[in-house]
């Protein structure tokens, strides 16, 4: 984990930046150059000035009637969003969705490796998971220091997700990435990350209901 | 897909529901009867009063003394989030995301049934993922009417998500839940959910960071 810290960036500014850089990913990948701020807003329907503005907050900035080099742009979203770097991570829970992230290899593109998985299973514990060894759960706090991993990826059902936390706190992991739909508390010192793919179904659900 | 139209839920209210039904259901589990929504308030980290407000929003209300019926707040919650409906969906991309998003059993248990994948590699068109059998995105438009499916599932690299859109749209399809970090416009009628499992990342290395 890098210790310097990079600018202080809104976390609205830091939801839009991947849109940025899938942008202009495909630019470059089209043999692109230079884009205006004009040009990735018409893309990405983002005014061009609030571009601008995400933009100066990593100090990019534009050339006047050229616009932002293309190579160069990718390389710092890249870089500031942290997917060029190495994040290992064990994955707490190893069932159905524990098994569909590790297998997603598109997690270790944006700079996630999961080294480790954990769960209580017997039919689960000592097997591999896409070449992921999984131990027992009552093993983390003893293990995990070897694996060199700060970031534990909560999979388990929803009723454990209480429990593991604490376990994973006490084993010394940094940062919680959520996939219960439980609401972990913050604990000082602790990032949690809540992705709750079902709370996106329910605002999907609901919005078709209300057209 | 049902007509009817649910009670208007402020969007930050219908995020904290899947929290409240994960609690009430693990409450459910261990037999308890009643919970006061100070109970509730207790084990979320969120006021006891914002639980109140955001349940009134459903016409839910407790008792006094005796706060709510756990099961009947369950089934409410479950009901209004539309997990108990079955909301048939196709896969856009059965690539590595694709694949484990229709491994991934627990979506079924949240209302959402991935009825068929569409891909344009050889390799995968025409196998079946977990019973879900792929066919050629050239068919998607023949084939949906009679798949009956409202939903579509993105998981295509980034730089095809703008054309499968299109794709989608042009096919009847009426909700786009987008796993890439690509920034898709909203169209009239059509109900855009973004997942963005790569900006999460980027939110929870960038909190790692700055601590």
């Amino acid at each position: 984990m890098e210790k310097e810290r990079p600018p202080y960036v809104p976390e609205p500014a830091i939801r839009r930046l991947p849109w940025y850089l899938a942008c202009v990913s495909r630019l470059r990948a089209q043999g692109v150059e230079y884009v205006s701020s004009t040009a990735i807003s018409r893309q990405l329907n983002v005014d061009a000035s609030q571009i601008a503005k995400d933009l100066s907050y990593l100090n990019i900035k534009g050339k006047t009637r050229i616009g932002y080099e293309v190579e160069q742009l990718e390389r710092e979203l890249d870089d500031f969003l942290g997917f060029t770097r190495c994040h290992k991570a064990v994955m707490i829970g190893v069932g159905s969705l524990g098994r569909a992230l590790i297998s997603d290899s598109g997690l270790s593109r944006y700079g996630l490796n999961i080294v480790a998985g954990f769960d209580t299973s017997p039919d689960i514990v000592g097997t591999e998971v896409a070449g992921v060894p999984v131990y027992d759960m009552s093993r983390l706090a003893e293990l995990r220091p070897g694996l060199d991993a700060e970031i534990a990826v909560i999979a388990v059902p929803v009723e454990f997700a209480a429990e593991v936390t604490g376990q994973c706190v006490a084993a010394g992991i940094k940062a919680l990435w959520n996939f219960t739909p439980f609401h972990i508390k913050t604990s000082p010192g602790i990032t949690i990350q809540n992705t709750s793919l079902y709370a996106n179904l329910a605002l999907m659900y609901n919005r078709m209901n209300s057209r």
